[in-house]
């Protein structure tokens, strides 16, 4: 039996394709440093559990399809204190942040068309792109430059006839880039002049340190008919597993057309949707409390990194990633080597390597994302564990 | 702004275009009974609502993308029961069987492909088609002979060389519908010696009256490479807002590029997986007093629609649908007409009209769906109102 082109094309997830080496890692005794997924240790706040209780019906129907509308109310307030405005038929509720960026390529692009993204970028951009067969050019940003924009000329030489969007995700994974408003708004510029929409992937709109004001792609009022904010509660209240995201933007014909997509799929999970209420009740302290713990994570992982010979990173300013480059071979044979051949004092870990982060080929081979999702005292050790890693790799360079 | 072609090109639900227009009459003091769509009134078992409290942890984390392992071995078991023997790498749970069966087209077809499906059929089969590029050819079953399939030699006339996979919906949504052995064994011949895949929506796997013993297209050891079994807790346990569906095959190769697709929107959520654990676990018991709940409903409207003059339908066998043939102009302008212009005692109703139910053009338009989820009270009324106003339409034929 044959399979299609398209899905016989579609890459593994780089991020997990390395999970079975740090289970054998483990397997053998080892204690193996988790750097290489997104999944915050971040406790999620209790009001979510206890909302899923207060189900009271006894039939657990099909709830709308354009989603819950308490959640589009609470989801409206929370833009309101980012100075946006999100009428009702603005926003729809969708399956986490993933089906918000599959609907979005779905509605805007065609097969054979294009999107253009910022490279390193997150890779289900790819997966999702190329199972719709919708392709990806990568507009290259580089780790010496702490991965911001290339100036406004080399963008528009990257667009093309099939260019349909630009996908950005602000902050940025796995660069930790915060784009800043110039730069947004050059972004802006070359898309409304070109008629191309924006899809504004801000799931990590509040991880931003040092202070940085965060400008959202949804405040330019020039762009309303072109901006599509693909959300989710998913890292913002670490409640990945709810897999509640959205679709937020002033183009309403956009959302209808994206509703149909959701009809389609009848609904998002009724009692899910009563806890994302909750979460978007959550007092602003408690992101506070949040961004202060990852910032000193932060701290941690960038001051170590600073430290090790021949690793270059600029200072991440969001999200909880840093992509650097590393004075190896490869990074990908480098992880694996760690988790097969070394260990410090019984210890590695995993990080994931950037190569399949980008579309054009042959960059990136050097580099790797660290998640810094776990404790501070268990960063510091892992932090030493890479040092003495690449102290000890045969194939540094 | 322009749209993708395909987003454009979609149609809006057939089934749920028609809600404004009861809105309306509700709001003009009528009762409306909605047969027009298939939301189970039946109460879900109280061991799912009673899981969802069971999660102990402080973090919802991502669940793995192939799903909760304990309930993919709780579907293993409940497909043994049928004499169907998966193992753990050969169901990945999905997001309904919605997500099941977008995943199911993408990996078997690529934009161009064909897909042939029995119609009448759910409308979905052709939206989530149509979103990814692949067309839907129907191969025409008729209300005067209870839906059932053509002769073989029909069916390997439609295939063509683009022609990638059968859906087939058993029992069957909108028909009711109830395949023979004979004519499932006529179908997996066809699609062995053609190659080609086929897509089993078998959520409605239950629900089959009159003794009827069901089987299943997983139970062909011949097509085993070839069958793609969709499956879902939402009618099965009356819990579709849960959003829990599955897919099942013994080609490994396949889950194995669907689970690529899996891995792109990370997992499905966490804690409805666990509640449909409990739901796997319910006993037979279960199915037995729904299954004759139902058959009283299914009775009840039969009978009701032999009685009335003019009206085409065979009895139906399965699922909870019955497809309608009303001596009527226009079914949708018959149903717009009950909304707006008829009530019987202050009552009227709702249905599905049929046509979008077709992809060959210009057949259907005298037919409707109607759901029996209602209490056999309330259908007793509501086949009576139905009656009153096929009398009282102008648009009688």
């Amino acid at each position: 039996m044959k399979f299609s082109n398209r899905i016989t094309n579609m890459q593994s997830s780089p991020i997990r394709r390395l999970v079975p080496y740090a289970d054998k890692a483990r397997a053998a005794g080892k204690k193996v440093y988790p750097l290489n997924i997104g999944q915050p240790d971040i406790k999620t706040p209790k009001e979510f559990f206890s909302a899923l209780t207060s189900f009271d019906k006894e039939v657990l129907a099909y709830d709308v399809s354009q989603g819950n509308a308490d959640l589009i109310k609470a989801i409206r307030e929370y833009y309101k204190t980012y100075d946006m405005n999100f009428e009702q038929d603005e926003i729809l509720i969708t399956n986490g942040g993933s089906e918000a960026l599959l609907f979005s390529i779905i509605a805007t692009c065609d097969p054979g068309d294009e999107v253009l993204v910022p490279e390193p970028f997150y890779t289900n951009y790819n997966g999702f792109s190329s199972a719709v067969n919708v392709s990806v050019d990568g507009i290259t940003t580089k780790a010496e430059e702490g991965f911001h924009l290339p100036p406004k000329e080399e963008l528009l030489k990257k667009i093309k006839p099939n260019t349909k969007a630009v996908i950005l995700s602000n902050p940025g994974n796995p660069t930790g880039v915060v784009y800043s408003p110039e730069e947004l708004k050059m972004l802006v510029d070359v898309c409304v002049e070109n008629e191309l929409y924006i899809i504004a992937d801000e799931v990590y709109r509040e991880f931003v340190y040092d202070g940085l004001k965060y400008k959202s792609l949804g405040q330019f009022k020039e762009a309303e008919q072109n901006v599509i904010i693909v959300d989710s509660v998913s890292k913002r209240y670490s409640a990945c597993g709810a897999r509640i995201g959205s679709i937020a933007s002033k183009n309403k014909e956009l959302i209808a057309h994206v509703l149909k997509l959701c009809q389609g799929r009848l609904c998002v999970p009724t009692i899910e949707q009563l806890g994302a209420i909750e979460l978007y009740k959550t007092p602003v302290s408690y992101f506070k409390e949040v961004n202060d713990e990852y910032k000193k994570r932060r701290d941690i992982v960038y001051q170590a990194l600073q430290k090790m010979d021949g690793v270059i990173c600029k200072e991440p300013k969001g999200a909880f990633y840093v992509a650097v480059k590393f004075p190896v071979d490869d990074a990908e044979k480098f992880i694996i080597w760690c988790l097969e051949h070394f260990d410090y004092n019984g210890e590695t870990l995993m990080m994931a390597p950037l190569e399949g982060f980008y579309s054009t080929k042959g960059i990136g081979k050097d580099e790797a994302r660290i998640a810094y999702v776990l404790k501070c005292e268990e960063l510091e050790k892992a932090m030493k564990v890479l040092e003495e890693a690449l102290k000890a790799y045969p194939g540094r360079k």
